[in-house]
């Protein structure tokens, strides 16, 4: 079942160690069907030359595995929360990537401070609060998708114009139209990460962009008046 | 027509990921014919991988495509206003190369700092002021032509002798006496934005090198006297 | 003898330029045959593209050759105060890996500061005290073991759940359950390294994480309770 | 002429984008023939890929062309000066390699700070003091050699311990044995520069090693005493 799925979700796993994004099993991609409430995901702590289309992992929203010889992966829970609160997505990506998880230790934001961002992510992109005992000792998984819906719940924070996060002290989670625009997605916010951490060595005071050139460069890409691209 | 041409624009675009100063579609190259008035430039958000001679866009300098199938890049109208302005010039090159987009993050020039830089530059590599929300709502790409070249005006530079700009809260423009060369400047500026970042991090004070030391590398490789290469 | 033994300390030895942890000769990877009380060791200073199984060197825990035609790692005695004072390890590596080196030439513990780290290392990374030099003139990489050992009884420190640690200006030693995880355990350290790095320059209060958060990742990978992989 | 010699200096410089010390053509290798008192070099600005062992210039001394139709690197008196001062060296290379610089542009020394730097310079590898203007006007190159001998003197450092230095606001120059142990001595500083650019923004105190730990770690690889290697 969800062949078709299962091949993008594996295609999507094998790119994060192509752009440098995982070492080891430290990463995930999932990727959903809307219809059938089903999801397709990395098996848990297999390495990625041993994946296979056919080792997809196909879920329920509520966890179950339907179909697939593998457990599915450790995150899966978090990925489920996000579908269910982000109506659009259909793709999710968990990685380590080293300079997205320096922000999350630090606990701090991604400022939205030049083009390269603004491209992609209309607006700072966010880190959560840290998560209190009782959310890390029960359901651990699950309320990490809580706690990253509840930070763009609180503010405010439309999840297809920043498709992406970092959770306090643990990485970025990201997503997109597709689990290959997820993992774009993902590499982008390395990609700022890295630039906006030697910008603030450089110069820690103004760091945030002008709020009509975020508007220029994510309109041009982005909604009805977009202009770049074929 | 301008098949040659065509297809030094489209080997010096094939540089930018060989060099690693592109991810995605993040930077472009055109040419000029200036006896024709006409530019060759890549096309808008094409990977590198699907590029070809034949998919080079031609345009002339009011941004009209001349011929080609395919939209021209975004950044066309920056390009224009360069080779408008700039008489000498045979390419340019735009791309968001990490150590570049840090330093116009943090909108402050790249110092003549070292021998690497004098190499190349002959002096700090300037920073554009931030644009007005005019300049980017109304003929935004345009514009960015027009603040490197009120930059280079105000500030009585040479762009023959400072082949590159870092547009302020977006990223590196170069240019040179080709395509191949200008994508050559680009790759030492991101060198000299590099190195520069850790000296500043070492030691704050002092960091522009002595006028003589700037003036022996320049002119060993550059004008009349110079003695470097076969 | 110990052929398969070899034969994996061999291949655990090329593991280390595959990931970047070592140039030229800067590392070695030995294992341990319990029953014999014997440890397979790279030979000292020869080439990675040099080795093969039958190359390495067999010592008894005295040091003693017992087999190999090349004299063994000058970081033997090391090796084997850690085999005689860690009782449940198999494997033992020692780089000169650059993030590892930065806090061990910095003299500060990698502090536990989020989940990458807690997936692998149950606590801060101790880096121990300098060594004296009655310590560095006589019997050297003997007393470079007894001090790593001394930092992990001093600070009650379980090695099986930290295994690795920071020698002071030095570098780092790892160690897991054999030569294969001793060398995964010595890429993880060098990475939470230049993540911790980068987190602690944006934002140098609050680097080590909860206790809970510890707990949570360390604990869902190992021990009896772990539910991380297949 | 010195066929052996052109075929060891063409495959030192061949290891210098190999190890990633240079982009473009920013490094040259010599090598001297004691007894005829000729010296092998690099043809200037020659790409890599273009290089070959007859490509080689030999030069005398007084750096007159003996054999080669190419001009010699534009670096070549400054090699001359150091074969002339420093007796007992076979080779001498100068790169751009980017930590090296970056500590030349902040016009400060690398600290021995760690045994990796102590397994091959014995003491802090020095940066020369500023050229003056006359000495950058005439005789550039040849003035380049004499600021670094004069550094070498001015602080009783023996050449043979400190095989390189870096050449203020320009970059390094190492030198060795022969040829292709002046590359590796290159690499080296340039790794000890980075692990120790890293180290002094971790903690900037106490940034030199004890002088016992650098003995033992020189003196275990060199003179009468090592027993490092085979």
């Amino acid at each position: 079942m969800l062949e078709d799925l299962k091949k993008k979700v594996y295609e999507a796993n094998m790119a994060l160690p192509k752009y440098d994004l995982v070492v080891f099993t430290w990463g995930n991609v999932s990727g959903v069907d809307r219809e059938k409430e089903l999801v397709v995901i990395k098996p848990s702590g297999v390495a990625y030359d041993d994946l296979s289309p056919d080792k997809m992992v196909v879920v329920d929203y509520e966890g179950n595995v339907v179909e697939g010889d593998l457990k599915p992966s450790s995150d899966t829970a978090t990925h489920l929360e996000l579908y269910k609160a982000f109506k659009d997505i259909g793709g999710v990506v968990h990685t380590h990537s080293p300079w997205a998880v320096s922000f999350a230790q630090a606990g701090i934001d991604i400022l939205a401070a030049g083009t390269t961002h603004a491209d992609y992510f209309y607006g700072d992109i966010p880190v959560t609060r840290a998560m209190k005992e009782d959310e890390i000792v029960t359901d651990y998984e699950k309320q990490t998708g809580s706690v990253i819906i509840e930070t763009f719940e609180e503010r405010t924070i439309d999840p297809n114009q920043i498709p992406g996060v970092l959770v306090n002290d643990h990485g970025p989670f990201t997503w997109g139209t597709s689990p290959d625009n997820a993992v774009h997605n993902s590499v982008v916010l390395e990609k700022v990460a890295e630039m906006t951490y030697h910008g603030l060595m450089l110069n820690d005071r103004s760091s945030r962009m002008d709020q009509s050139l975020l508007d220029k460069h994510y309109l041009r890409k982005h909604g009805k008046n977009a202009y770049y691209g074929q």
